[in-house]
């Protein structure tokens, strides 16, 4: 931590910060430049955080060199981590797909899109049964009854669920039917779900706030590793910028940053993104070529009847390219694509 | 409704459009254009909004031409709202001051602030006792504890209270104890906490989310109206940019924007908006000059120990300028400031 | 300027840092912390800043702490500046008004617009002949005939002329004819117009960028305040956000924070901020409340045939309004109107 | 085109535009809404925009539904171009690599990294000699001199020179000198520039402006194309968000979204987009994934003592990893490298 003085700060302001530190149990080191003087703080930054250093008299900034959080720290854990969903595996040398609705119709619909979702390699299937919605009116997903539909077809298809969660007093249900938990990007700062996704003993997949910094999603990431639960992945979903093309911009970027700032798999959500089926399999490539563990991706028997997203989800006439572009991208980028789980449901 | 045809669509595509149309009970009528067709809906928004047209072959663009949300909308209601809180009246032609600690402390500093409050012309008292942080590693709040200190000083001090509840599941017990409940940015689209505050019979203060547009920010309120509560004071708190000089950006048109589109009271929040105290004086004059219902500020008897916000602030220093300012600002504008509760506590 | 090392950054790193500081007669004082250690510099900074310090092993971030502009900077010139436009002041004590039509398109059109700036109260005369247009099929002004215009309008009303110059090499005839060249929000770094502006010797009306920072825009001013011309105003015009219900976001917050950093006069364009005439008097209340030394507003005879942003320009209808405002509100913030200046053409 | 009234709108507001567009040599079409009319128009949309539809009575809105460019646009120029460097191809089916010092410092530096770019795979050498900074205390490039260096390393190298030109009075110089113009991110909307490079008869690399829409972007190449010039290859180079991870947000969708409007070939910078070393070949990677046409890229011999922009710059120990990648991952999607011009000097 470094406190940077004013220019028109007093020996006396220099003094009492020194002297308040020191009273915090740490050292405070005094660098005298032309026009301003700098204070290097060394101890304990939580406790330093307490005394609102910004407020004394003559402090012009104060600079945090660490980052805030600890347990999602690459600083700690130097080896990337690999986060198992029912023995599916997402990180590592992987390089897993989740694919499927966005919202749970029925149980046809569903399980459609989930043979769609295999077809197209994907280990893993997602499915909405809670959809927040910008609008009131609009169709917010048929709650336990859209969990019962997914169980029912994991058992069919053998994928493993991936669902949101939007209320933390919902993630005891969701959890007892889910194989993880997704929080969305409306809700990465909802810490009460945060926490309580933190307890639930089961992987979370936590979409970044389409206005967060890649420092904001970590520090939300940290609330749920504090409850003991480091089974986390990532998944970048696009910002809000002045942009009106795309329906958010997918910031590409943000994988290697956040790979390198966190040990925790980072995945892309190319659907959500764009918000248009054309840009889906460009965005997929990007994805997989800049390294990601992963990609989410909306499918639908027929997106012209979705009740959610229909014109970001990927139809039968685009499974075959999806197929054929996660079979050989990855191994360009060091990776494997995550087996389709066998079934003896499907006879595979 | 308006949809828009690709340069190339077909007669066919256009026809299958007038048929859907008119099979979902509306009309479709069609303007051939230069290189274009538009096809001009008349009927049932709702209904056409769960046909998906614009992933129909041959369409290019779907606009919505009224707004998406009702009750809360200039549309059906002409005449702007005034809420009370616990008598205490927002909007119509009234100037109100909520004012004090950003987080509940101890009884003696919140009591402190709150007679600050007073001073500076505050008719209701702002106070946290749930903080949603950044860092899980921040003060998060005394929790109940907190509602009681603010309980005890609205009976010293007359100020009814506003305060914020961050989880669906303690809405029943935050509004046990306030006069107005305050949903924070980070949960303007936590829907489930928005409804819950909608059935709670306590007036609601909602803050636009930080990269939230003016329109999803009026949904969010119709999420509340939605379950029977009108009582809904909108506040602008500044939205995210590239600009890093303030900590956020006050979007000072947002006020006379919703106030044309809303009926509800909007007031802005001069204290997170810049995030520093020099700005808070000059930001509020800019609030009360563009015509906003109120305005809603930081007070701490001691920012330098503050466990949350404290550059951001006012001190006693400033509450004879803010005090000048909230008694002669309003009367340009055409309002009145509200005046302070009379109490037999104080005395007055 | 302080440099922050990597946790793993190595003693001979540190080493090599201090002896390259030396070597360029610097100094360099190392605090090593917990987990990090900084390097606090110094000596002159233009030179560090050649050397790349950010490129050198070890290193994981170098903060400067004090502003890259100098001439501009409130730092070296405590008092705020007064800026004379052919007599009219900007700055200090005086709010200015500067208006009239966006686009010069006859003299009949251009004289009618300058009698109602007078009537509202304006001291200087708006006008473009040279129009920076995002398409090239828009009117893109009458250029040197517009420019006549404007001198015999001025000669009409008094009026001193403000117009816009988009390339360096017309830079000497708009200066023969203008009072003050404004900058526009497009060329904010257009370097080679903004060194060419300040050899003029004429004053600046500088417009931010529409995604510049105030420190980008403090710089680009310090590009003309280095070719000796510091006559320059300041203008905010609202910035680029994700909101699309406002032309551009006004930046409110910008004035005073400009105003601490610089000496500069900084005046508000209410008219292409927001980009509707029901927007323009609130956000002047706004502009004029914050603390502005001006603002800028678009005033036309008849906006439904204007050739150039016709929505935003204030009417005959809205001029008595205005008048009232600039009249009553700058006493409010210890300013007063600058006069409209007396003219012999006119009998007054 | 399609004019949607107020709510409130009068039969004689509507009466009045169908008379407007008709003695405009246009055909009105009303629909009448339960709650709105809309009106659409047939005819020449550059008369109609003349009118200033928005200002009239009634008026709510006014809606676009054609690109407002032609010449660049892919609607009328179905197949998608091929701009030729002296003779080195961009577009089409080929992955065209750029690279080079961001500064041309001297000669020897300027031939090292030429010789660089030749072994990462470039068939095109980039080098600026006008640099447009920040600050008026950086260095801003050589000028003339550092043309001639390039044009010196070009005859030893065999590569082509791309190179900034930053003012209109400079374009015919530099075309002297260079095999294509580039214009920065700052000048996209310079239009006097953009007019000069559309005269200059050699090719352009247009770089998106830092905060410009895709469609802003589309209407500057429309201003050079107007001039005559048709061979403008697009460059995306990061937009400006609230991110401050990577020194500009890559807009990678961008790629494919302009390509599907415009036939214009569209490369990236992934050396200004993430401004960091490390993040360049993950970047690339996405890039070409996406189908991108190129990628240009920052190479230094000496990055830690590189005059502009050296933490962004790969160094030697990069290149091997660059060859392979851009040798190895355009055929995946379909597209060869653009090969190293051979050349006698170098006895290749």
């Amino acid at each position: 931590m470094v406190i940077v003085m004013a220019p028109d700060a007093s020996s006396d302001n220099i003094a009492s910060i020194v002297d308040l530190v020191a009273s915090a149990g740490g050292e405070a080191y005094v660098t005298r430049g032309v026009s301003r003087t700098i204070i290097g703080l060394v101890g304990d930054v939580q406790r330093f955080a307490t005394l609102d250093l910004r407020a004394l008299p003559g402090v012009a900034d104060v600079l945090h060199i660490s980052a805030p959080y600890k347990l999602v720290s690459r600083e700690n854990t130097a080896e990337r981590s690999v986060v198992r969903v029912a023995g599916v595996p997402i990180g590592g040398d992987h390089m897993t797909v989740i694919a499927g609705p966005c919202a749970v119709e029925t149980p046809e619909q569903t399980l459609e899109a989930a043979l769609m979702a295999r077809r197209a390699g994907a280990s893993l299937l997602r499915g909405g049964a809670y959809k927040p919605r910008t609008s009131p009116y609009a169709f917010q997903g048929l709650g336990e009854a859209g969990l019962k539909i997914l169980s029912d077809v994991r058992d069919e298809t053998g994928l493993p669920v991936v669902t949101e969660v939007v209320d933390a007093s919902d993630v005891e249900l969701v959890a007892s039917y889910a194989d993880m938990l997704q929080i969305g990007t409306r809700n990465m700062q909802n810490f009460a779900l945060l926490q309580a996704a933190g307890e639930a003993g089961k992987p979370v997949l936590l979409k970044r706030g389409m206005s967060a910094t890649i420092e904001e999603w970590l520090m939300a990431a940290e609330y749920i590793a504090q409850r003991g639960n480091l089974d986390i992945v990532l998944c970048e979903r696009g910002i809000r910028t002045f942009e009106k093309a795309t329906r958010n911009t997918l910031d590409i970027s943000a994988v290697p940053v956040a790979q390198s700032l966190s040990h925790l798999p980072v995945i892309v959500d190319p659907s959500h993104s764009g918000g248009k089926r054309d840009l889906v399999l460009p965005l997929s490539r990007a994805a997989i070529a800049v390294g990601a563990d992963g990609i989410i991706v909306d499918v639908h028997p027929a997106p012209e009847t979705a009740l959610c997203d229909g014109p970001q989800a990927l139809t039968e006439a685009d499974l075959d390219a999806l197929a054929h572009l996660v079979d050989t991208l990855p191994a360009l980028v060091g990776r494997t694509l995550t087996a389709v789980p066998q079934t003896a449901a499907l006879g595979v």
